[in-house]
């Protein structure tokens, strides 16, 4: 029989009794909460999860998610005050002594709260463990993310009709939107980032009224949720020609997302992926204007536990969900960005997002 | 001069020389991060905002975000490197004992990371300190709900005409959220709930392809952001006539309701709203049905700092934005709960959504 969730997830652990996932108050809530317990909705606010030395699973909820809860994985607990919490959470720790904490995820005030309740505990960061066991998607999670991905590259594809003179930033952000959850999309993944012009160059920017004009790069950032499992690309395209610069910057991201990509594979140090593609660009005009890391994970968080960057210690698995996101930034002129949700396998990697990449003039 | 934000930060914290608000990876931001900087867009993981002694402000960005960083408030500190960034934590908190963490909004990681990298720090909770400024919004807050809230409102309005025998939950969500954003509201504030029949009776439960058939209850609870700043309402609707059941929970929910809203008001314990809620309720056929808090604090976050709930010490101030949503859920049938975004007032409260709440059968 293939092992649970909770199994895989302490079996990544050394030297660990327990693993304790908590949700404190939107949105301090950790998906790792969702992943072990395979519950699709609710809110779970001061909800916790706990995974025992031999891949117990116990879940720590009010009455307000007593129903959701039910229909999940792992035995339910319920409380009606904060003082049966206290017990539920003593009682489930009984005997554990090093306590493992996903401690990107968990808020200071929770972690805390359950050292001094479960008395004794030591606290232990288990960031690794978990992340360990969600980095490597089982086939559900791969369907899901894959359904995620078709949606946004065929929204990729729709995204050359909506532009012409004098649109803004904040209506295409929205179109975008819009069309992911008309295509069965239940949610961004994150907020979309729509820039034209030399708002492109931020590589965080928000949307705001500005107006494209011709010769403007417009640079799309988006992604779904599919049943909780995230979609990321990027693309970017013209209103009419661009200036010369920008024209060959694209041609460099492109080729630098291709050099990196090919290191995509089971087995490789993620790091090179990184390393091959900043080369592209550091070798061309535009040396140092990548600026940010070649990939992060993703899974039901945008980010999620690895990264392809030049610090990056992450050796790939098949399983492995990735974003191959080079770019170069020009500030007050422009940016460009092309990005694609990736799939390692034993061979290589897919690509989940799979629309045109090709220089696109509108 | 009126005092910033930061000087009226650190002025409600006692005994303590600074207030560290940190950012971790998405979706762990600290809203109080934007609150301070009055920034409105930007992802800034990773960053941090220290509020010194004497009320300065100190931003510390990545690279990616200073273009950003630079259009807010606060002496912004650019780093390129996490060495970079841990020079930059010392340097700011140079001369600092006790520092105050937002223990709720903070993981456990950054906090740990921020004690051992400006060594000799005392880890303080000034959660306190912060939702007290938070809490109590400025004019230009109230305006930016005030405007949250009239989206939210007009959609409520809009809601029986969505209604027919055979639509889904997840349509009508659907429409909900687009007309929100449509209407000019930058993003869902929570996810929407849109529950038919007896999935109302589950507080939280999230939208499903259940078709709404006559009888049902129809309960929708929904929220946009504007500019930040979250709407949170909720309206129940029949389609056709409902059992005299839940006919009878819609009166009673509405007068508790009201009872509630009777106690919004300056100087009042928050705690007597829920009471006076509950009472009503409790002395109904439906005793027992009310099985959460009346009210929750809204900003930023829809879940925000105070409460009105059997547990509340908070004594309201004019300023405060609080929901009045008082419930009942008959497991099985179905769930009624009137909702509004109400600001406390000297002399009262004001309904920022408001739209009509009599029983409504479409």
């Amino acid at each position: 029989m293939e092992r649970s969730r909770a199994e895989r997830m302490i079996s990544n652990a050394k030297d660990i009794d327990a693993i304790v996932i908590i949700n404190d108050g939107e949105p301090f809530l950790d998906s790792t909460f969702w992943y072990l317990t395979e519950l699709n909705g609710g809110s779970f606010e001061g909800s916790l999860a706990v995974v025992g030395k031999d891949g117990t699973l116990d879940v720590i909820v009010s009455t307000l998610e007593e129903e959701t809860a039910m229909t999940g994985k792992g035995k339910v607990h319920v409380y009606r005050t904060r003082e049966e919490r206290d017990s539920l959470i003593r009682e489930t720790l009984k005997g554990a002594s090093k306590v493992g904490f996903n401690v990107h995820a968990a808020s200071f005030s929770m972690v805390e709260h359950v050292r001094k309740t479960a008395k004794g505990i030591k606290v232990r960061n288990a960031s690794q463990a978990v992340m360990s066991t969600l980095n490597v998607k089982d086939k559900k999670e791969i369907e899901l993310t894959r359904k995620a991905c078709r949606i946004s590259s065929r929204v990729a594809g729709e995204i050359p009709n909506m532009l012409s003179e004098g649109v803004t930033e904040k209506e295409i952000a929205f179109r975008i939107d819009m069309r992911m959850r008309e295509l069965g999309g239940t949610g961004n993944a994150f907020d979309t980032i729509s820039a034209f012009g030399a708002n492109s160059s931020k590589p965080h920017h928000s949307p705001t009224d500005y107006k494209i004009k011709k010769g403007d790069a417009a640079l799309f950032d988006f992604g779904t949720k599919y049943d909780r499992y995230c979609s990321d690309m990027t693309r970017t395209v013209f209103l009419s020609r661009p200036p010369g610069i920008l024209e060959r910057a694209y041609e460099v991201v492109l080729e630098a997302q291709a050099a990196g990509i090919e290191r995509y594979k089971d087995g490789m140090p993620a790091k090179e992926a990184d390393t091959a593609a900043r080369e592209v660009i550091d070798r061309s005009e535009f040396k140092g204007k990548f600026i940010h890391s070649f990939g992060h994970g993703i899974g039901m968080d945008v980010h999620q536990g690895i990264s392809a960057s030049p610090r990056s210690e992450h050796i790939l698995k098949e399983g492995n969900i990735i974003s191959a996101e080079p770019g170069i930034y020009i500030p007050g002129v422009g940016g460009i960005r092309i990005e694609d949700t990736c799939l390692i396998t034993k061979d290589g990697c897919e690509r989940l997002t799979d629309f045109d990449r090709r220089f696109t003039v509108v």
